[in-house]
Order: structure tokens, then C-alpha cells, then sequence
């Protein structure tokens, strides 16, 4: 199958790692993985400082290597929320449960665009030790690590 | 991965396989799927009459047998909208756009319940030639035949 997925990766913690490994999962053995990058420009809208994409391309790349996934993939810029999903032949999109929304938004323009709808898949967010979601800016914040450990504070 | 997926299947159309076809490639070579089949005491709800559990599970489990899928799979008996999902350890529940809300149910009873939440992963309903959803209700009302053809009446 032919999986989507995106994100700023920045730092690459559990939550993310949950979202590729389902995004191979999915795409199946001779599946192909599109994974969108947020480009500098657009990600650094965020609440807190991303470090840049050649560095974040680089981590993310070594993961999805060193995973072992047996479907091949590609690494997109993302210069705004839809990158190429509102006019790729693709099968099936992957978001979590606070990005299904943007998801439920592509399949709307895609079909007013005459494309097919797109399978939505919602993955779970990884919670951390402390039963919240791991996210990003808790991590930039030094609440929890990225595998979603309580940081104790000196 | 372990899936569950559910329904009434009467008439099994396009839909229904391609929601079958979903949850198999989901579950992967060597996943396992629970596909949900209504019991005649809550089928019957429906707007129309429903064949018979034993008729229904006959042609559900020939075509899943005919299909060719690698996962193994058991087919459970729904007493309601849930049956066993809101305490089994599984990993995704495929659902339709009609039946996505009843997944973010299943995912908050499970989380009361203090189980974990699992995957959504709704599927884009297929379409009939005059670009609607194939539903069994149109297929029942001579709308539209089990691969969503029009169906011309005389």
C-alpha cells in the first residue's frame, strides 16, 4: 500500500517512532512510505525553537535505516500542512489523534479537487510516564524525555 | 498486528470487501483479524429485513476463505455496537466514515475501563456508479446491485 505521514520530527521521541513504525506496518512489505518534513519556514511556527531540517532530516533518516522496515520510503518538504496529499496516488494516511483533523481536511479538498478520498489511519498517542501524551514541547519544556520519562528537576 | 473489524454483511458488496481487504493488509502476514458479525437480535434494527446469522456467516467466511488473505482470523457473534473490542488487547479497529464515531467510543469506554486506546483506521467508503456510498440499504431498496451498479428498473 501506499502510506503518508508527516510531522517536524524535532526531537524524535516515542510518539513519532509509534507513527513510522505503524506507517510501515501498514504500507506492508512492498509497501512505499511517503514521510512529510516540515520545512524551516513552516515549522518553526511552532511554540518553541526547531533545530534545522538538514539536522532533523538526518536524525529521522537514521532511524527509519536502522529500524529495519521492509517497505522503501521517500522524505518530502512540507512547506504547509498538505504537502503533496491533496493531489498523490496514495492509499492510505496516517495521523494521530491530534492530527486527524488535518486528515479528515485533506480527503474534503481532494474531493473537491475530483481525487479519490484517502483511508484515514488514527494512531493512539504514546503516553508518557506520567500518563499524558509525549509531545514535542513537553520534551523541549524538559518535562519528560523522548521515550516519555519524568525529567527530575534540580 | 491484531485487528477487529465488524458489521452486518447483508448483502457482503464492495464495501464490505474492501473493508476485509483493509483490515488483512493491516493485520499483515502474520496478523490476526476478528471480524464482528451481527447476531439476528441486533441485526435487525436495521431499515430492512436481514438474512439469517448462519446465511450470513456461510458467504462471509467463503469469500474470506476465496480471498486469499495470509493473516488468520475468527469471526465473533455481536450482541451490540461493540461486542468484544472494549476489553480485548488488539491493536487497530478499521472502521468506515459512518462507523468512525463508534471507534472514538470504543477508544473512551476502553480508556474508563482503564485499557488502552487502539488505532482507527477508517476506511474511505467505496462509491456506486452514480458517485454515492454502496450501502446495503440502497442494495436491498433496488438502487444499486452488490458492486454498486445501477440497477435499471423496468
Amino acid at each position: 500500500m501506499k502510506v503518508m505521514v508527516g510531522g517536524t520530527f524535532d526531537p524524535l521521541h516515542d510518539g513519532h517512532k509509534k507513527l513510522l513504525k505503524r506507517s510501515f506496518e501498514i504500507a506492508g512489505r512492498n509497501g512505499f512510505v511517503t514521510v512529510g518534513l516540515t520545512a524551516d519556514g513552516f515549522a518553526n511556527r511552532k511554540s518553541h525553537p526547531i533545530r534545522p531540517f538538514e539536522v532533523r532530516k538526518s536524525e529521522l533518516t537514521e532511524f527509519l535505516n536502522s529500524a529495519g522496515y521492509s517497505g522503501r520510503y521517500e522524505i518530502e518538504v512540507l512547506n504547509d500542512r498538505f504537502g503533496s496529499a491533496l493531489e498523490s496516488d496514495f492509499d492510505a494516511l496516517v495521523v494521530s489523534e491530534e492530527t486527524f483533523k488535518t486528515g479528515v481536511e485533506i480527503n474534503q479538498i481532494r474531493k473537491e479537487k475530483g481525487q479519490k478520498k484517502v483511508d484515514l489511519h488514527q494512531i493512539t498517542c504514546v503516553l508518557a510516564d506520567d500518563g499524558k501524551w509525549i509531545s514535542s514541547t513537553r520534551i523541549w519544556n524538559g518535562e519528560i524525555d523522548n521515550k516519555g520519562r519524568i525529567v527530575n528537576k534540580k
